[in-house]
């Protein structure tokens, strides 16, 4: 390992660290010794994560006008699944088992790794199966396999069998899209990278149904659209880029597909947080073919009946979360703090979009044994957080009190002190510009909704 | 069946065709025949939904100072299951089975109706068993019971395991809340009435830990607490009342539970939307003792270590919503729209609160083929729907659009007419008041912000 990765492999474990630390990603049933790659997110963590989510729905559903919601459930007809091929070979991973341990890995993973025996006993390996990523679950009082369904293991499908629904309830014309949030379940035999792969995800998924001959135009639209989306929320664009995937890996079902990739910290370099598909008119033809409903579209300015093709993108709350938060992290050394405490150690600040940040205001009294002082902190704290997540803090020294905020990314905080009592004016601090203004407690409300 | 209970099981049959109809609620898989008493929420259900939700995390935690949310996942550890009691007795059904056709139906169920055969076919029935209601899956590469696991049948268990992780992250002190919404899963044999009972749902619970002899006091506000934020949401008064549970019927761990129950149409009557239960050191100790975790707080005010008492709000997501979509629902007859055709039809309309309705506003060019109209009228559309869920509807007498709009509830219809080309000034209607008010165009954004 090069000096590089060493350092760049600590920074991952850093941030994963500070996320349990502050209260961003917990592992999941913790006390009990874990389970299963899983993660909960903490206090901090739930109000990032509800950004991500209402800013893409915002993006998807208020600034179109094309565009409806859906939030179909997890449990759905094992029918759909049948027909979508995800019970055959189009979703599953071929699994080799080693003959002395029992033990089974991904044969493409020992491949990458030129491993003939186990990796673990050194015993041989058998031959390699096919292992279906659906998790399985029983439905209804007898368990037994008229009761089997799995949990989806996309959100998209519940889109697609709602797509007659939609059009029989709304005033939608082509092209129009259906947006949905939810959680998704794949049984992946290596999950891991923190929460970038993870056996239970939350998929933020726009299905866009178009005439067929206009899917370049479409496509290439969706396409930029989403990296600005991720620019626009501050991801930095030296670490994003385009990836085309080649007609050799495209899955059955896709004409072409587009990764937006981000340059995670060593080991895990450029990964997929997004992807951009053209799906061609697959996917509505087969729940048609297997359901025996008519999933046509008929066109009432050119009078045409066609199914429509599907332009899909394809994000994950949990991906989009994490990415966020790596993105955010700087180490800064020294100096940010007014603290007159070691000013040359290493402090860490979220720079998050505002957007995004879980805490908009810290308010604090500049000394916490001061009744008028402490009061009129309180007083302002309650105006403030009626509009904006605030925090109220009185623990320490100012200086580690802005530092406290400064790693979980709070973009302003705001001091009450002494001189406050007299001139009813307050310090304001920005996070990111590091500067300091006397702010007039009346007019904090209109300077706040200027800046979040 | 008397007259009333006629009329009002019929009205429920029509609240759920016009949740079909217009976007709110669909069954779920349903060009598959549908599954398992799911559904998927619509264009309009996941927006009413949605403000059902974030009404319900800002109350908890943005009004309060000292509740912080959670979302912990879905998969946890069978452990917690086997800790908490969901695994043996204290979470399981008594089921009959028919000797002849093997169907298997509740044993309470049928007690109720006095029946000692089978329903269906008249067969003897056998000895009752229990019947777990915890829906099993596996995770990991081997389907065996080492890798079994649990849809989890409750949210909180997800907060309880999580209390020392909150307390190691946050600053927060006792009395303090964890909040959390997600889904969770129960095996129910007899799932019914629309949306109330569901094997998959979704919860919004809290916990609120607090010192043991202040369990009275919490118990009572959190109760008044929960009442009023209905009753603020416009549940009507008359169909709200408050049932102590009696202490035969607690579940074990509880101390005491009061249900808040709404009048819904018949059959349904009465039924419980919430619940408020005071929990004692149940969880924490059981937790403790299982995991080895030490889960006591330690006072710094008055130096005492003790295992905080717990006072949950449990509410229901869909029930919620469902509640809020059958109080909102009214039957007019006619004269509420301008139109000249029959005024004494029956007119639907959705009295939502403002802050739950899925659409706040709606455009509407008098006429759809004079281009100036309906350009000055995609103009507002723009300027407005930035703010706030707005439709653009062009399609019929203006008379069916209002009507239209009435039927989902939307609080304000905006209409564009000749005049407006002229005076720059529209047509505010109020769906309650029903008066029409002309506003300036270039006061509308003002005119909304106060309204809504």
């Amino acid at each position: 390992m090069t000096k590089k990765n060493e350092k760049e492999n600590s920074l991952m474990d850093k941030i994963v660290s500070l996320a349990k630390r502050r209260g961003f990603i917990f592992p999941s049933s913790e006390i009990y010794g874990g389970f299963a790659s899983c993660y909960d997110y903490g206090p901090l963590g739930v109000e990032l994560k509800n950004n991500v989510k209402n800013l893409w729905w915002q993006e998807m559903i208020r600034t179109q006008n094309n565009i409806v919601g859906l939030d179909s459930a997890i449990l759905m007809s094992p029918k759909i699944w049948q027909a979508s091929g995800h019970l055959t070979a189009g979703f599953a991973d071929e699994l080799v088992e080693c003959k002395e341990c029992h033990k089974r890995f991904r044969k493409d993973h020992l491949e990458e790794e030129s491993k003939t025996n186990c990796p673990d006993c050194g015993g041989a390996l058998n031959e390699p199966r096919k292992f279906n990523l659906m998790m399985k679950t029983f439905v209804g009082p007898v368990e037994d396999e008229a009761n089997i369904t799995y949990l989806r293991a996309e959100t998209c499908q519940g889109i697609y069998v709602n797509f007659a629904n939609v059009l029989d309830s709304t005033r939608v014309k082509i092209p129009f899209g259906i947006a949905q949030i939810g959680k998704a379940f794949r049984n992946e035999i290596t999950p891991g990278h923190f929460t970038f792969r993870t056996r239970e995800f939350e998929q933020m998924e726009m299905q866009f149904f178009i005439k067929p001959h206009e899917a370049d135009k479409w496509f290439n639209c969706w396409k930029e659209a989403r990296m600005k989306w991720y620019l626009n929320l501050g991801l930095k664009k030296e670490n994003l880029r385009f990836k085309e995937v080649a007609k050799k890996d495209l899955a059955h079902y896709a004409k072409r597909a587009v990764d937006i990739e981000y340059h995670f910290p060593e080991p895990m370099g450029w990964r997929e947080i997004e992807g951009i598909h053209n799906r061609g008119d697959w996917d509505l033809s087969t729940h048609a073919k297997h359901s025996g409903k008519d999933l046509s579209y008929f066109d009432q300015d050119s009078k045409e009946k066609y199914i429509p093709w599907i332009i899909e993108t394809s994000a994950g709350a949990d991906r989009a979360t994490l990415v966020f938060l790596v993105n955010a992290y700087q180490v800064v050394l020294g100096g940010r703090t007014t603290t007159t405490e070691s000013t040359k150690e290493a402090e860490v600040v979220l720079k998050f979009d505002k957007k995004l940040a879980p805490i908009k205001i810290a308010v604090l009294p500049l000394v916490k044994n001061k009744e008028k002082v402490v009061k009129l902190t309180q007083k302002i704290f309650e105006l403030l957080k009626a509009k904006y997540l605030t925090h109220y803090d009185e623990a320490g020294s100012i200086g580690r009190r802005y530092r406290r905020q400064d790693e979980i990314g709070t973009p302003y905080c705001l001091t009450v002190d002494f001189e406050s009592l007299e001139n009813q004016d307050v310090t304001v601090r920005d996070r990111d510009t590091m500067k300091q203004k006397r702010v007039k407690i009346g007019e904090l409300v209109d300077y706040f909704k200027e800046k979040l």
